[in-house]
């Protein structure tokens, strides 16, 4: 069953068993597949009032804005507040929470989790499963693989957050896990299944349980180019 | 599509496109949200019948009991036989199997996997994309980080299950993952990444693959309160 | 809202609210679930044409093949290309992508995700939220615990993927993780959360991070007896 609210604006196409809430703007040549959900309110709204209907979770949104060019595929669900700039794609099931940022260009694996409150910058590429709770900051053509789990909460469960920061062109290898508040440097890499406890240097990589420095960027770049061309 | 089984008792609000199936009790004041599907049938019912329809589906289910104030969000599946006691709030596409119970004001984080015969207490939170095998037993107030992996076989695969035991206030950290029939302390902090192979004492901190002991949960509540404070 | 296309050929029971995209062949005694996606296009398709209604997924996507007495539940989605052989099961929220071959017996736990290009033995058990990417290949009779994952970029993002091959009767433990292009050897066992870097020798166990020898599969035969019958 679909619902498109009555405050949308759709310059795009929505599949007839979409749900589009609240003042929704979505963009020319974008694609909304079945079984999505946009601008779904937050918890508080949700516990405020008496939802009986689909009219009335469209009342409370805020909506969503999606640029042109996007691909949003089944399964997903997109909170209201949140922005996803031009030609961002996102595989199935993806959960992207109340206003986080999305940047041109990047893609986003099926699974994965976007809390609220989250900038993620241009063609970044997360993967499947990945989870980025409230308050990460994520640069411009950055790397997550699968299974990443980004943290912000030093002592759980507490009443404060400090979101880890990604600086552009960072690479976090598969399965991984970053502590709270720590800061991965520009070109940094994080070799798959490390635990990164502390903040990572400007390229860099680093390995490990906690993560120690292994080597630069500047080799991780040479072994890949004899690695692409073997 | 939804579906409302004729033996259903529904006090509180189900969106028109959820699925409830069997003799299932839903309590005032709880939302069911759409796409939500309610006393899914075990493995072993859909395997010995024609399923053709919902009518089916719906004859072989044990139904599900919901108290009140509760908050099932788009895309969870809870299977027959769960019993979810009042103000249980459940994200997107949490997965209970059947025979759990969860306890009164539990919060169940997006994707995170409840597999059945677990018992959950009061008050506990499960963060997102964790995965909680059949015969754990979690007590009351206690947290669990993203992409926590419990286990329950201690010889894989095998024929005999051996639940985690987790006792009240202890906190698993982000991606921690627990071997088989351990318990783990009333009190006891595993911390993010950990592999815990052997029992934790209560109030204890344990940390690192294998898990070795580290400080006490004093000193971890020390640190919690200058770290807030800061 | 379900869609079964002109083009398909169904022998076996399809809910009203499946998806059932271009040729696809369900054979006798399975089982398709309602909110199934079956033989959903490439993104390289999406991307090439205009979609408004399902017709037009249906227009472009080469279909599935789905053999006899197959379980495929609630919020699974199967990519077009693929082929199921008889007795496969699925749990709920399987993403399996274009091109995957899946053996006979195999039962994939809910949430796990199969990339395109994926080969999968007879009776495998991968186990809930596991991640297998593009390449991988899997003999008959291994088994997959949680929240594996599975990798195929050495050097990320690079435009070389190489597979990982898991060879039959091997056990992966869960929350491990299988760095690109290694071999796990016939009968080999990796214990629960370590990294796999190397090629691992047939009929050996190794364990830790990165994982070295730790026994053979004989002694763990043994022990798995003791527990068994204890």
């Amino acid at each position: 069953m679909g619902y498109i609210g009555k405050r949308s604006r759709i310059l795009g196409r929505v599949m007839d068993d979409a749900v589009v809430l609240g003042p929704s703007f979505i963009d020319n040549d974008t694609f909304i597949d079945g079984d999505v959900t946009l601008g779904y309110p937050t918890r508080s709204k949700l516990k405020e009032i008496i939802i009986k209907s689909y009219d009335e979770l469209d009342n409370i949104s805020n909506g969503v804005f999606i640029g042109k060019k996007c691909i949003i595929r089944r399964g997903s669900i997109i909170y209201e507040n949140s922005q996803l700039e031009d030609e961002v794609e996102l595989g199935h099931n993806v959960l992207v929470r109340s206003g986080s940022r999305i940047g041109r260009g990047t893609r986003i694996g099926s699974g994965a989790q976007i809390d609220g409150d989250v900038l993620i910058g241009k063609d970044v590429s997360i993967q499947s499963l990945a989870y980025i709770p409230a308050k990460s900051r994520i640069g411009n053509n950055v790397f997550i693989g699968p299974l990443v789990c980004v943290t912000n909460d030093r002592y759980p469960p507490s009443r404060k957050l400090v979101g880890v920061i990604i600086e552009d062109e960072a690479v976090i290898g598969a399965g991984s896990i970053l502590l709270p508040g720590i800061r991965i440097g520009k070109g940094a890499v994080v070799a798959a299944g490390s635990i990164v406890t502390s903040d990572v240097e400007d390229n860099s990589i680093v390995l490990g349980s906690p993560a120690r420095l292994h080597a630069t960027r500047a080799e991780y770049e040479h072994k890949k180019r004899k690695y692409e061309s073997g």
